[in-house]
């Protein structure tokens, strides 16, 4: 099968893998205990902990391991409403999160929390004099996300640290999309707390991580760390770091490609300057679902948008903020390219959307 | 290393680990896109569902992978809460619950839950009397533990879940140290809700599972599924099922020689009737820490009580809910045995432990 499908998750790396197995031996016991096994464990976690913080510019003690890009989002928005005075209880967001935050958003909103969606511009990016408007004296958090998963829409992180900082407001940034694919600094971009997801980089499922500043106590985690899991994702985060700007140039080389080829019936939805190795195309009146089918008949695995929201399609959420009506909203289709994709996957897949113009 | 904490957490076996290994690379896909990757991947967990469920006499569908055993606790507790009328805000649990249960029966009393917490027998069960007391109009949910992580006390789970069959109230069962070391069935249990691990029978770290009767809605679970490691939890699982008897005979025995050969300063505080394979113990009055670090010192590793909650020798929970002061609830260590488990580790320890009385 062509695997167009790399956002909503990546194969393990061959190293990843030998070094959970390796880990799995090696490192088994529990970072709790006090006893010898114990401690050896700890230790890797430690030096795991260090090799992640340095690809951001954070401290050993900031990184903590989670179960993944959604529970560290949960994790972040607890610790930083844990920390805020009781009095303020407005958030200010995105329609454009992962669905991970937007129920978040939901059952806050039950108990009480005021939470202001911020409008998106043309490109798809968030509006930041809007961000700016939508502050008040209760804004206890701001919590934008770095790439967005349909479009590979780059936000301005920079930008929403510095008005974060000015206002003094943690901002939380999801990074699942963005880390080890675009260069990520939390000091310069005033970032309070960033989500990781091990499985968007190459590492085991079931992993991730938070970056969460000092400044922020994280409210308790529950239950036995998984020692081989954080090796393995770190071995691939090694990896990734390596060839971080190879693969951009990669990527973009790829999207040049797709952009030549795809018939006239389809259209690419994603901004120019999205992350290059997600693209966000409609085509024709069709279904976003239809089209991820037919591709599927001819072994090519792409996608109908977010994969951690489907089941039935669902309209873009990206689509609805934009102010598109449900219909067209249901239209967008995604592929993603990863370490291993090459211009005959992209080819195929042009080749596949040209049989269904004709079919 | 003589590894005498397997009540803390197991190596992962040959095959588990090798099942992770080929299912890493078969099953990567999200189990959320709807292509062929996503699908076969979906399609592996339906199967370790139907697997896992058979071993408690559940439905498949009754079945749903978590992050570990206290995610379990939580996901179970929150939608057996969820589920439960607003008005009924009354909980019934024991002390001697995992940490993961207690830090939220403390966060629920602040949100207005009524926690009561039921008496504990001299032998370490749960009072059956008292907790037919604790009943009112308003419980919602009663919780205890099968097994205690401390001392390995079996508590009368089929009694409990009669009678909250009786007053049609909710029973949730943590089963993290009892699956596959005893027999559950949750129909004849009554059981709504049972917390399984999968580091404690020789599976993956960071993976578990939740039974959830269906007559209970769940709450929605975020993020992608670790299919590799939902496999591999299932193989261990198989293996740990088919032994499940021998093993229990084998700790019976290894037992029986721990009790022959232990010095007089040393007594064995677990009741006679406790799962064979955790033995709560003190010694004469040694911080139970102190007795773990002689141990370690000659290359054994014990462990002080719960390794999820230390880092420094709290007191024992058990130890306090049987009414022991804070000084003898210090001297409480644990060993516990596995399958690799032999009478010459035993006869080490034992040995270990009469140099400490010479020393």
């Amino acid at each position: 099968m062509i695997y167009l499908d790399y956002a909503a998750t990546t194969p393990i790396s061959k190293n990843a893998l030998q070094a959970y197995c390796e880990s799995a031996e090696k490192f088994y016991g529990n970072t709790n205990s006090l006893h010898d096994e114990g401690t050896k464990a700890k230790e890797m976690v430690k030096m795991c902990q260090a090799e992640l913080a340095s690809y951001i510019q954070a401290n050993e003690e900031e990184i903590y391991f989670t179960n993944g890009g959604s529970d560290s989002n949960l994790l972040a928005v607890k610790s930083i409403l844990g920390s805020s005075p009781p009095s303020k209880k407005h958030i200010i967001t995105s329609k454009l999160e992962h669905s991970s935050l937007l129920s978040l958003w939901d059952t806050l909103e039950e108990e009480g929390y005021d939470i202001s969606y911020v409008s998106i511009m043309e490109d798809g990016t968030i509006n930041l004099e809007n961000l700016r408007e939508c502050i008040t004296d209760e804004t206890c958090l701001i919590a934008i996300q770095h790439v967005n998963h349909e479009l590979g829409t780059v936000h301005p992180v920079k930008e929403i640290g510095e008005i974060a900082k000015i206002y003094n407001i943690p901002f939380h940034c999801d990074g699942v999309q963005s880390f080890l694919k675009l260069p990520i600094n939390v000091r310069d971009m005033h970032i309070t707390s960033l989500s990781i997801a091990s499985h968007k980089i190459y590492g085991p499922k079931g992993t991730g991580a938070l970056y969460l500043s000092k400044e922020i106590p994280k409210v308790k985690q529950h239950g036995t760390i998984d020692v081989p899991s954080i090796v393995a994702f770190t071995v691939a985060a090694q990896e990734q770091k390596k060839i971080l700007t190879d693969t951009y140039n990669s990527h973009v080389n790829l999207r040049r490609k797709l952009i030549h080829h795809i018939p006239v019936s389809a259209e690419i939805i994603s901004p120019p300057d999205a992350l290059p190795s997600i693209v966000g195309m409609k085509m024709d009146s069709l279904e976003g679902q239809y089209v991820m089918l037919w591709c599927n008949k001819y072994n090519i695995a792409i996608s109908t948008g977010s994969a951690c929201l489907v089941g039935q399609q669902e309209p873009s959420p990206y689509m609805i903020a934009m102010g598109k009506n449900v219909h067209e909203s249901k239209q967008l289709f995604r592929i993603s390219f990863g370490t291993s994709t090459t211009i005959e996957d992209i080819k195929a897949f042009t080749d596949c959307l040209k049989l269904l113009t004709t079919s």
